[in-house]
């Protein structure tokens, strides 16, 4: 076998939209830096999961709109095409092809390698490379592990056997299931079962504890059960599977306490586990198959060139909050490559914030749940001595003017000792784009007494904020 | 002729929006209040202006972006059914009746007089009652104008006697006009030509000046003025009109230096006037006919008693402002009248900052216009250092999604010396509900720095604020 040896300042492990980013940062601040990558550049994101679950969802949200406008719902006499909507999110994934990313790759100054890259001690990546060869890394500064992480199929007996759909089948299936079981009822259940009933599956969603979507305020899954039940999905709470077979004709049963379900293909979408396994932790003295353990500038206690950014660390499982964290890892390689200081204070241009303070996510089943920050519980749990708050936005004008019958809520999270906002959720039709208002004001500390001069244009359902505003001074 | 006196702490003249704020936010500092009202509780707002406009566009907007989306496109066979637009619009309007609001002035602990109310001298208001009875109120503590304005009719020859429309006529029309000329391109003329030509009407829009909504950057009238060519308006930059006339086939006539338009109506949106002409002004020493001069907190220079607030005032024009100085007069009053301290200075509970640093405005048009605080022309004549930043929205993944070929821009104005924004626009379909982002952005003064925290959830149209600070930051 061919060995050669190359030797960067930086190297990235993982080509995902967190490899990516660190690369670019890197790459930016003047260090050379390579970025290796064993399946498609771009990572899990571009193609298995934000994009294509939005494509698959985005036709049936807007014709849901439309039918909420008298008026307009007169002239939604036709069915959406299904297999057009399957068309668009095959163009969103750029058919699978990760040829435009590597040229952005390439145009940034980024050395992309092909293959699987596992650390062998310091400072070193051994790289088995597609083509055949090994290539031997060495990183002048820092090593950055971006691996990511997998949907994880739980130890239920025969569930691994049924061949599930993790969610990246759940994501790219080139035609609706007729029936489909999903099994997990947070975000990625929620909305794969929203996606697949609105294109035609008859879907049961069995989801193990007694709510939907557990780590939002409880008003958010209980109205997207509510939406998926109308839609006509068959939703199981607090229903635990106990076993999985499938049968000579196909169809995959799963049996629990209250019965068997069957159907022709079933998602597992209970949880996910770190790339960890195979990429040569040992090699430094830490231990595989978990989430990296990872300081406030995602760099490894005790190992101080090596990062660990994006899903990996557990941290934050979103694409935007592994990007995030990849620009202040990417400041912090940079920096310390230059000997400058690195500030590890809050809210420094260095470290990640925003992960334990304002972590935005939107949930985009019908309705949309936008939350950013702390929920009621998590404030309780903290001791933070706090306020909620909570609004109709059905009530508000601009709510009633986008949709006949708007049905929504809003929770305001108030720290009552320094009265700034720690967190808020919407939950709605169309709230998506209302939620970066929040995370704002909740990064931005913004007093509640300022907020007072944020005047929310009238009619938008934005107004929800002065509703909000009058409802905590009472 | 029997005539009443009674005494209230505070007397509002004017039951719209703005009215009923200052009414509400007086009693609830335990004042009595009197609300004086000769026309429909609730304004212009509820039913010629905001809500009417709103739900005429409401309908096209939902079917333009379902239509956006291939998949769902194929499910919008039909055509909108316009007369439902045209009651679910009457429905918004409560049928032009005002019992509800009227209710909630009673709820609210607030007395309502209706007739035509007048000043005459000091603390004292005269109302010519709508039952033929005249009804002396004296003031303990304040009088709030709050009389709003009208849309005026330039003095072009002819005009006046053709009957023209007003913003009035056109947001409650009982059906479509087959040809509407419309003159004026801010934003009541952008939205009603947009609504009026989608609702089957052809439109022929005449603007004085060489852009449409002038009052904001460049690249949102060109965008709007743009859509409205698309979608068959006949937009006539440069136009002057010199004289109208109605024929006597019915026709209306403008005669322009290009040449005589023709129209079954004719909308007038060139300007507002202040409802002043008939208040009193001149027995407290103030002109009539203008509008009324106030300081930060809405109090007439030399008249402490007698407070403008919303559109009279002519500060900012628009429903939520309106509301907004209603909160900050409101506050001012009941501090004054228990004798405590109110303080004017920027961002304080008494003063309407909002109006000269972050006044949001949203126009409904097809793309959509969300802007807040400075444009860049502002900036520059304010001497402001500054630099503005620009990224196509139509290049975020989220809006790709949202709608196929998306077009749209943002622009951000920031201070360079405070790194903080001064103004935000958004250019595009679905933008709204963007605006308050910005609002709390350039209301909090949130420095750049911290922004950077503000990770915006992936993939929302939001994402365009990463653009602009890695824009900024180049």
């Amino acid at each position: 076998m061919t060995t050669a040896e190359q030797t960067y300042d930086v190297i990235v492990l993982g080509a995902g939209s967190t490899g990516e980013n660190v690369a670019d940062i890197a790459t930016r601040g003047g260090l050379s830096t390579v970025l290796v990558e064993s399946e498609l550049v771009g990572g899990e994101c571009s193609y298995w999961a934000c994009m294509p679950s939005k494509a698959l969802l985005r036709g049936s949200e807007a014709l849901a709109q439309a039918r909420a406008v008298s008026g307009a719902a007169a002239a939604v006499t036709g069915e959406q095409d299904v297999a057009a909507t399957l068309d668009r999110r095959d163009g969103f994934t750029s058919h699978w092809d990760d040829a435009g990313q590597a040229q952005w790759v390439d145009s940034a100054g980024i050395t992309l390698v092909r293959g699987h890259g596992r650390l062998a001690g310091e400072k070193r990546v051994v790289v088995a490379q597609d083509d055949g060869t090994e290539l031997v890394l060495l990183a002048r500064h820092a090593v950055a592990v971006c691996t990511g992480s997998r949907g994880a199929v739980p130890p239920v007996e025969g569930l691994a056997d049924v061949q599930p759909w993790t969610p990246r089948e759940a994501t790219s299936a080139k035609e609706a299931p007729g029936r489909l079981l999903v099994l997990g009822g947070g975000y990625v259940g929620s909305e794969m079962a929203t996606a697949w009933q609105q294109l035609g599956s008859s879907v049961t969603l069995l989801q193990r504890g007694s709510r939907l979507l557990p780590a939002l305020e409880p008003a958010a899954g209980e109205a997207v059960e509510a939406s998926l039940r109308e839609m006509g999905v068959d939703v199981r709470l607090g229903s635990e599977v106990r076993s999985a077979r499938r049968e000579d004709g196909g169809d995959v049963v799963l049996t629990t306490a209250d019965g068997e379900f069957r159907g022709d293909e079933v998602l597992v979408a209970t949880g996910r586990a770190a790339n960890t396994d195979e990429i040569g932790l040992d090699t430094v003295g830490l231990e595989p198959s978990r989430y990296l353990d990872v300081d406030e500038s995602l760099q490894v206690p005790g190992v101080p060139w090596l990062y660990g950014v994006g899903d990996v660390n557990g941290r934050q499982q979103l694409t935007h909050m592994g990007k995030y964290q990849a620009r202040q890892a990417g400041a912090a390689i940079v920096a310390r490559a230059r000997d400058e200081q690195v500030d590890l204070a809050d809210w420094s241009p260095f470290v990640a914030t925003a992960d334990r303070r304002a972590t935005p996510s939107v949930v985009f089943t019908d309705p949309q749940v936008a939350a950013v920050g702390l929920t009621a519980a998590q404030a309780a749990d903290a001791g933070v001595p706090h306020r909620v708050v909570e609004y109709p936005i059905g009530s508000i004008a601009g709510a009633s003017l986008f949709a006949d019958g708007y049905a929504g809520t809003a929770i305001a999270v108030v720290d009552t000792e320094r009265e700034v906002l720690l967190g808020v959720t919407f939950v709605g039709s169309g709230v998506a784009e209302l939620l970066h208002s929040a995370t704002i004001a909740v990064v931005g500390e913004v007093p509640i007494s300022r907020l007072w001069h944020a005047v929310p244009s009238y009619p938008t359902i934005s107004e929800i904020w002065l509703r909000l505003l009058e409802t905590y001074r009472g």
